[in-house]
């Protein structure tokens, strides 16, 4: 919670992989190619929680997910040169759809290394911008050795998930145009500051004062697996005031609550702000005494919903 | 299609029961009590149709569907004494939570008539607002009589779901903010311009030229059950251009493309305008020739999730 990411002016001058003026940059370079997404509010929710909730809707960003805004920060960023030979990632998820697409906005190759229990839904985004899919186990050794090579027989560009400064430099739009839309925030909840228990690295690292990196991971958020890399970590140490851990059960609870009230299709790691709004741990958090009006980044919603078309079709 | 709304400038003087002053007046006088809606798009949806889609997304609205901006239209317009003994309707839907609202904003006293095959979120939706919940049958013979008791013992207004002056005012806000925010747009598609194949009276009137009430419904899309009224009817045969109509699966498709794409939760009745617009009919229609920018009303979302909750807390 707080400036995690990296927005505010405690960052500049410390050596951080991103700050201010980084970010700025990025929202200008990105701009053209991204959504403005919109803020949505619930009178309803907000009786529930208990303070006024300011969702900032990424799910309706280009495929899918606040994830484009790094990509293609990284990707126009690229010299012409570097560029003609492509782009290539690692990915279960939404990055993956983000790399693709950022690169054909920039009419260059995507090389897109999947491991194989990637969701379906998330396969069909890579597949929908024209993305070239190299499957990959799901071990990260598996998928960061097939990424090398591709590298090494392409010439093409590593876009890391998550571990580069023009992807934090990216992501950071999404909190820094939240503030421009509603500049009476108090308190930002990204997931990161709210972290599924069968995945929750960076509380545990934080708890630690150094790199915690799980054996293995369970959780039906997807999209909260990844680790924590030596440029994030900084930031997250540092400057994230609080992460709080919920269940699954929590998270299903908060995904309901968004597509029954605000009507809005959220994956399970986009609800995880709402969750984390809603649970008794921060209620009990300095945070919550200090917060009046909360920022909720709902991340993303790229979900396979099978389940509820069977029910549907069956009518 | 078209100005089905009766917001053209043909409706004026020709004795409708709302035309463009009425439906100006109905802006002013709901404006501080609804949501101005946002407008969504998606290119990967543009590329199946063939047409530039914007989607007016009320299932964002208050009470989570555009009948609030009927409902607060009539119930604001009431004199005081009037309003004071309070206000009944019988809805099986949206309706139903709109006028429970409008009457608790306006702080006084909302009787609502709810048949008891009602969808059990919209009935949720009336109390959450407040609403006095009275069960009738499911007919419309035994929702009128109940109706017709409550006003007798209470000396409540009737606010008619659909076939009052403003109440069809208020509704027509919505293509009129429509094209406020998307000027360029050419024809509009709402849920009567579209209409399912088990409920498809407004086609079936339109093509014999007089009113017909069908003797029963069956469709997915529970919202649009209701029959013609001699306010709606004359705007329905004169203004709007067709009815598309379209089978219960078209209308889960589309459904399944808000979801999974715009990655907005919409209610079947929500979906049609979408169904409608990747329809063969459409296609073949000479409005499919004359369009190039179609706003779809997106007009509600409020809809049982069971089947996916149920999947989903099992993971």
């Amino acid at each position: 919670m707080g400036s995690g990411d990296g927005t505010g002016d405690s960052t500049e001058g410390q050596g951080y992989a991103a700050d201010i003026d980084s970010i700025r940059e990025a929202q200008a370079r990105i701009a053209p190619y991204i959504h403005r997404t919109p803020v949505l509010s619930s009178t309803s929710i907000d009786a529930m929680v208990g303070k006024q909730l300011f969702f900032k809707c990424e799910c309706f960003q280009k495929a899918g997910a606040f994830k484009i805004r790094g990509a293609s920060n990284s990707i126009f960023a690229l010299e012409d040169e570097q560029a003609s030979k492509g782009v290539v990632t690692h990915s279960s998820g939404n990055h993956a759809a983000a790399v693709a697409l950022a690169a054909k906005l920039r009419g260059i190759p995507a090389h897109i290394v999947i491991p194989r229990n990637a969701p379906a839904c998330k396969v069909e985004n890579v597949k929908r911008y024209g993305g070239h899919i190299i499957w990959s186990d799901a071990s990260i050794e598996s998928r960061e050795s097939v990424c090398k090579r591709v590298q090494e027989e392409t010439g093409a560009v590593l876009i890391h998930p998550f571990n580069d400064k023009y992807t934090i430099s990216g992501q950071g739009t999404v909190s820094l145009e939240l503030l421009e839309q509603v500049p009476e925030i108090d308190t930002i909840i990204v997931p990161i500051s709210a972290e599924p228990k069968g995945a929750d690295d960076s509380a545990q690292s934080k708890a630690a004062g150094k790199i915690i990196t799980l054996a293995s991971t369970n959780t039906i958020a997807d999209g909260l697996r990844a680790f924590l890399g030596d440029l994030t970590w900084p930031v997250v140490r540092d400057l994230v005031n609080d992460v709080i851990v919920v269940d699954d059960t929590a998270i299903v609870d908060a995904m309901k609550m968004c597509y029954e009230i605000l009507k809005v299709a959220v994956e399970p790691s986009g609800a995880i702000g709402l969750a984390a709004a809603l649970s008794d741990e921060f209620k009990q958090s300095s945070a919550w005494h200090e917060s009046s009006k909360i920022g909720i980044i709902v991340s993303g919603g790229n979900v396979d919903l099978g389940a509820l078309w069977e029910s549907l079709y069956k009518q």
